[in-house]
């Protein structure tokens, strides 16, 4: 795994005191950077479709992230690199200032690469100055800012393989982002069982009594009342998929909610994104080219459409977030395909993981998020945080749906059994697939 | 309330036996004609935008629902009046037929209006014979479909109702539908209180405990638990709108959802739908003409975004459907203003109202559809109807937010405290407004 | 011809003294009132694309032609039936009012199809007022504008019959315009021939020699120096167009021109308008419904990019409108197939008409409108006329192609050599043909 | 004007005999790369709107030009150096291959800018192979095909200004091209006065007497007849079009063609592109940044709806192209301020010329283009070039204006009287002006 670590270092967000935030920054920051390091200069300045952004820009919004939130406030004396950068890089914080139009983020060629690097390092030696001499009276509002610019950055590392991914795939010369990932672990078949929960009175969202980070939208811990159900013990895998489409799936509206099924129609779509068909064989585009599709991968860049019209053909539904974060609390082994495997695309369960004494959910974390049947709507009793970062979150919970679990482009330390992604229901270019529940069959 | 009897009659559906269907099923028909019965010829064929239908169109569709769920399926010998209807009167039913694009609806002239009456007639009398003599084998599925067609064709009196409005509202001679409607009674100005709500663990859905009528999507009654939370015991006024407005609501991002933002800087929304300003005097598009904004009516014709918005310019939120339905089971008059007013517009609240002595919410049923913060999505355990009737509901629970409560263009036999209404987030031509919830301030 | 005489009645336009103008008037509102006697009042409400007008808003526009530039200017005392009318039915004059959207003039229900009658008796009561007393002072101008809106009014029947056809196609109920056209003729299979031309300096445009009425797009007469060319005898009929089709002609990028190629490929088009396959026979929509393409007719529905095609296929161009014209002044016989034919649809060339003894051109005048080579542009010295008239020709000299001829749907007495009719290169709803033309082959 | 030497050489292209060429193509080639010289990696690569291409793209496509046309048919055992190329950099030469969709240009990140020289070297080695020694069976058509591909890739020089000068235009950085060019000299005021033209009988088109290249759209040589007229001495400055602009110009639709009336207000259009107001004084973006408007250069950036407008407020009209190129024949002085003043930007004409002694019209080259009142339409006898090459100017003829004379960004050798550049009548980006001309006042 030595080529995959240079990639993409683990981050150990651990720091207990104001001084360990430091060696968590830099540490991030240089976890994007080593992202980017295969990267051609051109490929940094792309914009494939309104939803991916240029990776300099990713780049550089970051680094805007902590001057705008950290240094102007905090920092005495700071002087920003560049003022206009404040408009470029902001992405949609409209009570800060006027963010630059994002489908036009394609267009800037300058700043360019290397004066977005500049661009970092003249806010990482700031960052420095600030974090180790921290004013006394702002020192709680530090350490908390820093924490979300460190999982903001992480947030974007995610974002930078996806967008990546999606910028090369659209090449017909077929680029490769990287030779040099870990070749995915062969499989062996597992058949799909369940695991029933007793459901129940259960508390749902971030139980206040450690120091882990959590997003405001993961908040408030709040009670819901779950009637008992079933959660598939793996996530659907593309060999499960190929036959949902074999058999029809993409031509019976029956299976389909009304908006799934004109988008599928209007796009002719009929599997998931990246996919392509050579005679009998499927072959998907991932960051090392194109390959075959391994049939015991889970399925990977479907919409919640096709989650739900699957789920529907096979006579079950999707979990709600609060089933999925049930489940996932009482899962003891966290660990999964993220990041830091360096495989960049989901891959088989691991052979021994099939003799899980608990019979508990397998790859609840990691390889793709999971699209659930809820909503993202906010927590009874949720707050914003407060100014500008109230922007965050809250404002995007309308028309989106919640995904759990993290993906294969996750950084490890990001992610809780707490931790809510969102995404348009017709958004394919994240890593994102999905596990079926159904009602209790008592 | 003699002419506004004459325009809507009160149905009563309440029919115990199979027999009692006939009545009901004509005097729903009735009804529909005589909405359209102030409409001009020309007034029939207007599509005004893709949401909206023709008249002519919504008289047909209501009647080949009956044709296709109940003639062809079970009276024998039935033959159509018109084979091609079956394709233009689908509404959405992909598994039934080809639906006629919904864009194209109003580029049909054909059948005439007098022609689409002739349809009407031919399915009535056909609905007559199969009622009076219903084959025993299928008399539970017939008394079922009358039901759900009858209910069916309720929506549409006030789809009718919300369409006339929008078609005669694109015109610059500002035509008036009816100068017979009810003339709005007076109201008096009531302060916006509160009524708490212990919350804990409740039933919602439909309790299958009685002959009422209820949707597939009310189903299946289910235990949720509710933190306690607070009501406003009224709606919110075009006053209190007035407010908003007037402190630059439509100016301050912070207040926005990202997506409603976006759509009011876009269609440069600064007010409700159908107002105009002429020096300090607001005015309003109704179906009696333009008239001055009632100030103390409920707002109507806003999108869920501006009812977001307002909220939480307000320090409040909306509530969620759970908490609606749970005020609204304990609120002993479920009386409003519904069709059968005859006034086709929400009012003013009744200054006897006032003296509430339960200090119960008014005007939770009729006047404006409420917007609730749940995203319509389905209950736990959840079953669509069998076959093509499966699509009624079900397939549209993406995209769209819950409303509840009925409105002044809503039969009055229609509206059920479990009735859960849907509208994409953006969408205003119904007669939508809000009322605010928040936390419980103990 | 009894029943299309009905009608549509010859209109003699040769008024020579003012008081004939009233006949003449007359003559044209009652043409345009028969042309739409056998409609539905909801046909004339439909607008089936933005080019398309609902045939009710035809018959006011053409009246409030009248109103505009003549009652209100001339009529002492002249109060307007409804002031709101000078904004719907401003067709596009910007310096006289505000005119209504074009492409929202199918939303409009009112004023009724009855009232827009009654508005038309209202002007036509004014107009005979006016014209049996005209104010000596302003006869000239009294009776060319009268003049103008006769043929002005014209032109608007000819788009009755374009529009009409255009609404009908859309219905899937397939309706007819009337049963009671003529029935086209036969005709007889007859080569395309040759006939040369010498060329040499020209006179183009309207020579200021007679009474005759003419737009002010045909002057003035100006010289051009044309080639030595040859024009084909007769238009290129549907068996021809049909060769064409079935060699490749919609396949192949070098007979386009590059916006034509990409237009056929986005939309799809592989045949004319109109026309539709069943097995190896094709059919074409016509205003007495669906029938055989009638392989001797001209070809007719079909944009400039198709002719343009064609000819480059065949080896030929499009004659430029100099050329034509040159053809056209030099071609004693000016009859043809135009409205009062009552055929409405382009038929075969009469058997007898192929004994040309001159071997002058078949059909130049009617049956289809012409597609010329040349751009519709000023021509040398060309003035529009005075205030807001001058919009009615001038301002649309870009991005169109110049059309000649007249054509089925054409009053007889409405075209002239000179006459310039234009369409934008990708229209396809007029009665558009076309005929070939080379250079000199000696 | 060291500096822009460097910048842009003067290509002389003269070459009597096959060997010559060699030298030709090795200095149009130089200057292409020269012109990229000052770009950032990052401005090669985007796409500023569909008109637009990467530079890097340009810098491809007349490299595959010389590779399609040239070295395949004509270099035995050439082997291309990728064959994705040939889909890549095909512009829209559809019998050839499937070219890339234009709007996909500035997808494309790879081949990286060091590739596309890579090529370009690759494809000049080729070059000299073929060229030190051509297959004496193909001397004549690799002479032309040289020639050709000499003249295209000047006509990508000045795009390549243009599309660099757009792209860098969209940053709110405002980045500078070069600082290097040359400063515009100061020009003196100079009254806009008309030369009389005889018009008659005259020859059009390239006369075959010489051995100087001319593109296939410029043949043959034709009569014309003209009326006499009269063309203005100077263009329109910027002086000049400020006064319109001022006077109303932008708000009086009489003034416009409908097209461009729409236009303008669709886009809210009231100045030439690049135009932005700071107070009273109008400043212009130009690649050595924003600079004061100089009212005494030739306004630029103007579309062909814009300088109609002008011309009918100032009373005249746009001259047709043969006029244009009538008056421009006998023009003995052909200089003007092409590429390789080293400004790339229309300047003040020089204090001398204005004591021209036969009075002949100043600025008729170099500058701007200038628009004509023309449509590019194929002239009587046209034949475009045999094979793939035939799609060069022919297929374009339909819904462009011409435009005479050349550009500040055009070089020199490229120009001739008889020259033909067109655009869409809404284009702005090229550096397009006018001159105005009338009817001879005699």
């Amino acid at each position: 795994m030595s080529h995959a670590e240079q990639l993409y270092p683990t981050l150990v967000v651990e720091a207990n005191s104001p001084e360990d935030w430091l060696d968590a920054f830099r540490e991030v920051r240089l976890a994007s950077e080593q992202l980017c390091s295969p990267l051609e200069t051109e490929d940094y300045v792309i914009q494939s479709m309104d939803d991916v952004s240029p990776p300099k820009w990713h780049l550089a919004h970051v680094t805007w992230f902590f001057e705008a939130f950290l240094l102007k406030p905090f920092l005495k004396g700071y002087v920003p690199l560049n003022e206009a950068y404040d408009h470029l890089f902001n992405s949609y914080y409209e009570t800060h200032s006027n963010p630059f139009p994002r489908p036009r983020r394609g267009l800037l060629s300058r700043p360019t690469v290397a004066n977005v690097y500049r661009y970092r390092r003249y806010v990482d030696d700031a960052m420095g100055l600030l974090l180790n001499n921290p004013p006394a009276e702002h020192s709680q509002a530090i350490a908390e800012r820093v924490c979300l610019g460190i999982h903001h950055e992480q947030q974007h590392q995610e974002l930078l393989a996806m967008d990546i991914k999606h910028i090369l795939a659209q090449n017909p010369l077929q680029p490769v982002y990287s030779k040099r990932l870990q070749a995915p672990p062969g499989g062996q078949p597992m058949p799909m069982g369940w695991r029933a929960y007793e459901g129940g009175l259960v508390t749902i969202g971030l139980k206040e009594d450690g120091v882990e980070f959590a997003f405001d939208n993961e908040r408030p811990a709040h009670r819901q009342y779950l009637e008992p159900f079933e959660l598939a013990t793996r996530p659907v895998t593309n060999q499960d998929y190929i036959r949902f489409m074999e058999q029809g799936g993409y031509q019976d509206p029956a299976l389909w909610l009304s908006d799934g099924w004109h988008l599928i129609r209007e796009n002719g779509w009929t599997a998931p994104l990246y996919w392509a068909r050579d005679g009998e064989q499927w072959y998907q585009f991932t960051l090392t080219g194109w390959r075959k599709v391994d049939p015991l991968a889970p399925v990977c860049h479907v919409s919640f459409y096709e989650a739900d019209a699957f789920a529907r053909w096979a006579g079950a539904r999707l979990p709600t977030e609060a089933e999925w974060e049930q489940a996932a609390t009482h899962t003891r082994n966290r660990t999964g395909n993220f990041a830091e495997s360096g495989y960049l695309q989901p891959v088989a369960a691991e052979a021994g993981s099939a003799s899980n004494p608990n019979d508990a959910p397998l790859q609840m974390f990691g390889d793709v998020w999971e699209w659930t049947g809820s909503a993202y709507r906010p927590y009874p009793g949720f707050r914003t945080l407060a100014g500008s970062l109230g922007e965050y979150n809250g404002k995007f919970m309308s028309g989106q749906m919640v995904l759990r679990g993290g993906c294969c482009a996750t950084p490890a330390s990001h992610i809780r059994p707490t931790y809510r992604n969102f995404y348009p229901p017709s958004a394919r270019w994240a890593f994102s697939g999905f596990r079926l529940a159904r009602e209790a069959t008592r």
